[in-house]
């Protein structure tokens, strides 16, 4: 009888709007994908069969059998029980103890790794994209929020049972601007994407955004990291003035975690830096600059993300991998 | 011929204003100590000297030959290239490039390894304090400036080079006041003890701290930790609102770098906190709350340090016999 070996990997990366499965070899080619929406509103039932079935989609396209498959790593938002691997509170999925490891286990008998989704993208650039040999590398992809994760001497830094590195929660102004977690003042309030458009739509009411009140009005949920970038090159000044002041803050910030953690490589991705890579990689530059210690600066590289939309599934796939070498 | 063991270890604290050696066993019992002003104004050369007796005189007290000394840890101030073993720059020794490990090697025949003081500190309560048994504990250093090490999985989080978690420059307050590093707004110019005594000198010069007035004047040189303490204990109320706020200032920074570390230890330490543990921490705890996320909360510990002064000796020396076992 031959045995049939197992050699490919999964990585998948769970939103609160889309999912998406990647296929990779063992050598971490990409192999076949497949992308769905993250149907929220139908309940935990419906968002779990959408991920099977994303899954066996992403499996068909790169002509794998799914008992080929050597193991599947997640991407997860919200609170996780790593070593359980329990998802113990996700509001964006409106998940309480969901116990996504032993389902996904069950149904596609292999080794399933979760993590959380910043880590995982943090570590796919570390081992695949723009944090390469880093010693110490500091992630940070500020969106809708701002996630942070850090890599150090080889491993995701992590808590007891979670993840760490909530860099959109660093307190920054006391009796600040209310934040998502119920405290005021955090960097995420004054510096993400929800907070810069909350001051782009209070421009555009005041009618100095132009492009943006010709183009999306003053809806927040109209006013994404593409638009905003498309304002700016309209030569909506206002816009400009408030992304940059937001990266620019966002730069302090990060200053603040090279005192702590002395990164050799910094990477920067998500939403706005992809929409605007030039302008925020900038002010972030600037911002560091202003509060980083003068002994921390000249090893330090701040750099633009390589992967994209992949670095979460590659990364998730990699951390599948390292657990099965343990 | 019998061969001698070499089992002693010499920890070391290295000091702007004093220096201590002390001599452990194997098992890292004390068995002599030595203190000496540090000659600071003298020149490298005299405090180097002065490394030396001090060093000589603990193995004196101990009873124990220089020959049967395993290694030394000397924990030191300022930046330094710990591959190398060299203190690239102390401001307050007034050193520069200056190759200690390589001097005391020569003088003792052992092994020497350097370390950054507060890392030294937190080692300690690491190993033998009140950070035994966690998984990533943070020690925080209030004094003259704020310290902060991080023990993370067993070891030190350290830079590339040299070493990391400058807690005392966490950016606090845009245009804050200035701090000894040469920016402005960090922690350290707003909650260390020299901050904290210098609004107590103005307090004493409106004549609002009698017992400070009465005691010290508005010399910031005198307004030291345990006189703080006392004009407190003497009902000076506007002093303890001072401490307090900074205290609590402290607190809240702490709770930025919990969100950062998961820590599930947090070790408090040094002068201030050691004049007065109670208010410290209550303070401290109380702006940790503030600030931490929910989920960092329910297994974060907040202590006081155990070991006082022996900290940085019992640390700077097991870092000696952790290298020596690699």
């Amino acid at each position: 009888m031959v045995k049939r070996r197992k050699t490919y990997w999964v990585g998948f990366d769970l939103g609160g709007t889309k999912m998406m499965a990647t296929v990779f070899s063992g050598s971490f080619k990409v192999l076949g994908s497949a992308k769905a929406k993250t149907p929220v509103n139908d309940g935990a039932k419906a968002v779990l069969a959408r991920i099977r079935e994303t899954i066996l989609e992403a499996l068909q396209e790169a002509k794998v059998p799914a008992q080929a498959l050597a193991g599947i790593g997640v991407g997860c938002p919200g609170v996780l029980d790593l070593d359980e691997g329990v998802i113990l509170e996700a509001p964006n999925l409106g998940w309480k103890r969901v116990p996504l490891r032993r389902l996904l286990a069950g149904w596609f008998h292999c080794r399933v790794v979760l993590a959380n989704d910043v880590d995982a993208g943090t570590y796919g650039e570390y081992r695949f994209g723009a944090g390469r040999g880093a010693r110490t590398l500091l992630g940070v992809f500020p969106g809708t929020g701002i996630g942070g994760g850090c890599v150090y001497a080889g491993k995701l830094l992590r808590g007891k049972t979670g993840s760490a590195m909530e860099i959109g929660h660093i307190p920054i102004r006391e009796h600040g601007r209310l934040c998502g977690c119920g405290k005021r003042g955090c960097l995420e309030a004054l510096a993400g994407r929800l907070a810069i458009s909350a001051e782009v739509a209070q421009a555009a009411f005041r009618g100095e955004a132009p492009y943006v009140s010709a183009n999306a009005g003053s809806d927040l949920k109209k006013l994404k990291s593409g638009l905003l970038a498309k304002a700016i090159k309209a030569g909506d000044a206002a816009v400009e003035r408030i992304v940059r002041d937001a990266m620019h803050l966002l730069g302090r910030a990060i200053g603040g975690v090279v005192n702590l953690l002395a990164p050799d490589v910094v990477v920067l991705g998500g939403g706005l830096v992809e929409a605007m890579p030039r302008l925020a990689l900038e002010e972030v530059k600037a911002g560091v600059k202003e509060t980083a210690m003068a002994s921390f600066l000249p090893p330090l590289k701040i750099r633009e993300a390589d992967l994209g939309d992949e670095a979460t599934t590659l990364g998730a796939a990699a951390l599948a991998a390292d657990d099965a070498e343990r």
